[in-house]
Formats: C-alpha cells, sequence, structure tokens
C-alpha cells in the first residue's frame, strides 16, 4: 500500500506484480499544484539542478545511470529528452533511439545491440525506447508466444541484475497517455506541414492494437519491475506533468546516491600553473 | 587572399597550406561588434536558430554532420558543446568525447574506432577531440616521425573524403588560445574545488611542451585542410567570442545545404485519425 505521504508510491513498482494500466489514469497530476505555470517553473528549475547533478556524478565516476523511456507512439519520449535532459551538457547526457533492427543486430541476440551501448562509468544514458520492444511487439504480433515472452522476462530482470550488481542505476518510466490523446496528438501531427514526416503508416497499425499494447505493457511492466530496476507509471497525458514528474524522480534518485567530488592530492589546491 | 566582406575568409582553410599558429590573435575578435552583452545575445539567438535547423537536418535525411573540435587542454571545447549545441535536443546531437585507446583499439590501425562513430543519416555528431590527437600527440612525443605524420595527413585527407562523398558534411575547428589564456584557466580550475577533479597533472606536461604542440598543430592544420574538410582556427581567448564565431560559421554551413521535408504522400494532409 502507498504510505499516505508519498503520492507517487502508487506508481513506482519495485517487484513483480500483477498489473493492469486501465488501473492508472493517464490524465492524473499527483506532481501538480495545480498551476501549470507554475510547473513548468519548477520543470526547469529541476532541468537546471539535474544539470548540476549530472556533473557532480561524471566528476565521482561510480556510478551509471540508464534511463529506460517507454511509451506508445506520440506519449512523448522525445519531449521528455527535451524538457527534462535538455539542460544537461551534450556532453553530460548519452541518447539511444533504438529502431527495428538491423541484419546483423538480428543474427545476434536480442540483449546483444542494448548491452554495448549502457552507460559506463559517470556516464547518464537515455534509452529512447529499449529492449522492451522485444518483449512487446512481437508478443503482440505473434512472433513470440506468452511461454516465450515469459522467458525474456526473466532474462530481462537478470540483464538488469548484472548491469545493477555493476554499479548501474536503473530507472525505467512508462509514459503512459489516453488513447483519445494519442488520436489528438498524431493528428496534429498529420496537420502541420513541418511535422508530417514524423507520421509514419505503422502508428495507424500499432493505434489499432491498442487494447492488445495496453495488456502485453502491463504483462511486461508487472514481471520486470524488480528492487533493482524499478517502472514508474508516469501519467503523461499532460506534457507538463510527465516532464515534472520524471525530472523529480530523477531528482530524488540521484540525490539518495553517496555521490562526491574524488579524493585528490591535498597539493593541488596550493599549485601554481607557471 | 581574404574577400574584403568576409572577415571570417582568413580562418578559413579550404586547401593545403603552409601554416603557422603565430600568424594568428588568438584575443582577435572578428565576429564581435565590440558589446560583449550583445554578442551573448546573439550566441542564444544562434543556438535557438541551430536547434530550428538541426530539426530541419533531421527530418531531410540526405546529409551527416561531423563537427570536428581541436585545441589544447582548457581551450574551450566543453563550453562550445555546451553554447553552441547546448539548445538542440539531446536526440539530434551526439557528442563522442575522445580519450586514450584502449588495448583493442590500439590493435587496430587509428582511424578504426573513428569510422565506428561517424554520423548516420540526419545525424549531427560532435568529435571532442578526435583523429586528430593520433597525428598531434605521437608526433611531439617522439613516437613518430615527421614522415609518418605526413603519411597519417594524408591518409586521414583520404578518410575525410570518402566521408564527405558519402555524403557527410565536414567541418573541423580549431579553438586557439594564448599561453597566458591557458595558464589563467588551469589555475581558475586547481583554485575552484568543485573543478580540481577536472586537472590533470598530464595537463602540465603538454603546456611544458607548448611550442611544439603549436608547431605540430600548424602543420598538422595546414596539411589536412580540404574543400570537403576545411579547418577554421577560432580565436578563444574570449569564450562568447568563440561561441558565437562557430555558431555563425555553422548557421552559414547549414544554410547552405538545400535541406527540406521529405516528399510524403500528399494523401496524410487530409488523413483523419480514428
Amino acid at each position: 500500500m502507498p504510505k499516505p505521504h508519498d503520492p507517487l508510491a502508487p506508481y513506482r513498482l519495485a517487484a513483480e506484480t500483477e498489473l493492469d494500466l486501465v488501473d492508472f489514469d493517464p490524465a492524473a497530476k499527483p506532481c501538480s499544484g495545480g498551476d501549470k505555470a507554475a510547473d513548468k517553473r519548477e520543470v526547469e528549475a529541476l532541468a537546471l539542478e539535474l544539470d548540476a547533478l549530472q556533473n557532480l556524478f561524471y566528476a565521482d565516476r561510480r556510478f551509471k545511470l540508464l534511463v529506460v523511456l517507454q511509451g506508445l507512439d506520440t506519449s512523448g519520449k522525445d519531449g521528455t529528452l527535451r524538457g527534462v535532459f535538455g539542460r544537461m551538457s551534450p556532453l553530460g547526457v548519452h541518447t539511444v533511439s533504438w529502431k527495428a533492427p538491423s541484419s546483423a543486430e538480428r543474427d545476434h541476440d536480442y540483449l546483444w545491440r542494448i548491452h554495448q551501448q549502457v552507460p559506463a562509468a559517470g556516464e547518464i544514458t537515455v534509452f529512447n525506447r529499449s529492449h522492451y520492444e522485444d518483449v512487446l511487439v512481437p508478443l503482440v504480433n505473434g512472433a513470440i508466444d506468452t511461454k516465450q515472452a515469459r522467458q525474456r522476462y526473466a532474462q530481462i530482470r537478470d540483464f538488469e541484475r548484472l548491469l545493477s550488481e555493476t554499479g548501474t542505476v536503473i530507472l525505467k518510466f512508462m509514459l503512459h497517455i489516453s488513447k483519445d490523446e494519442q488520436r489528438e496528438r498524431l493528428q496534429a501531427r498529420l496537420d502541420d506541414p513541418e511535422k508530417r514526416w514524423k507520421f509514419q503508416a505503422s502508428d495507424l497499425q500499432t493505434r489499432a492494437q491498442w487494447d492488445a499494447y495496453q495488456r502485453a505493457y502491463g504483462r511486461a511492466l508487472g514481471a520486470t519491475a524488480s528492487p533493482w530496476a524499478p517502472w514508474h507509471i508516469v501519467p503523461a497525458d499532460s506534457k507538463t506533468h510527465r516532464n515534472l514528474m520524471i525530472a523529480r524522480l530523477l531528482k530524488t534518485s540521484l540525490q539518495a546516491l553517496p555521490l562526491r567530488y574524488p579524493d585528490l592530492d591535498p597539493a593541488l589546491a596550493k599549485l601554481k600553473v607557471q
């Protein structure tokens, strides 16, 4: 049960669970004070705080941070990158946009290409889509059955535990939008000549499988939530709220780490450059 | 000879040339109108324009952009990334910070790891240091002689021509600071407890080889300037001017490309999402 003082507890999944996304309202705003302008200011302030934390995280070099952004088309993965991570130095944050695997990638196991892109010491890496596509898409399309999907959930749990045990902090965010909100955003993309190129016919095919994807997401999230790689379900019909919630959760996670500047030779403090 | 109407022409090297960096004043401000606050505002406005151009560049997907930042320690490579590229979406710009090669990388030719990180279609990649370290450092340290260095210049020219002929726009910037300015910046780094960790003993060794590096840079830039991968010498004692000059040159280069949104099925404009 959620603690009364933490409004985000119901959205945090840190252990295997049965899950139905229907129980989560995409229009909820558990982080909002009700004033959109104030929320926006807080997001901007948090983005600057995250920039400072990233700097310390990099200097410390004992941890790695992997952020996973999942969600259906138009759920706001790109917008999160800009709104939450956009004030960090381009040096400090690496993003990987996962697309359909290449022929060479398909010739390996599905985690092979993922493993190559996980963060190194001091790095923050954001996955825009991720290995979760490899258990969602083939399941909905019938390329794998539920038994094979369960095998993959277990493989993913083990893979993420390896990363965690070797110094990686893993935060996974499911950007949860409603079907109505997706229709509006897809339509807006089509109606804007400068954004129309982002539209793909496959977006509508995926939309037609909405219920199947909601079920597949529910199962995948529930099966891969773990203490070492928790999922957060982010109500994302409001873009401002989405950014606010993710930025707050990131800040909390980074502040919970014992980050410090590295120990240096004390003589350095008195050194004069010639 | 420079055209009278282009104050930046003397700083652009687009063909092999004899070059001595002593002829370039690191404190020059060919882009500045003399009002630092106005220059800063222009940098900020240009960074936003570059964000919009990056968006179109990505949509177009016919070109790739490789930006090479070179310069001695504290010359401002990190600051350029933040000041010039910092308003682009983290999705739009990839940075690669080249460090000393790993054992596996040393077992291949020096361009092997570089080639793996060049931009794909629609991508902007910024190299923070680059393959030029492989012709500067070993030459100054005596690991290769001038004959071997000349061989590498030719290899680099050929490599960059390959990239250019296959759709990559290459812009190379040499951030040129004075020895006095470097002393002040290194000292400032040492004096600030939150920045001291950035200081490395090797910084002073490299500084002690200042003249040798200036000569090596002069030769390398002159030998690898080409129409397909020009060098720009950026007077960088002023951080604001450095950003202003690089942002203007980037904007000019991007605007010179025939960028356009891709052709789409006209039916898309009338499509209604269900």
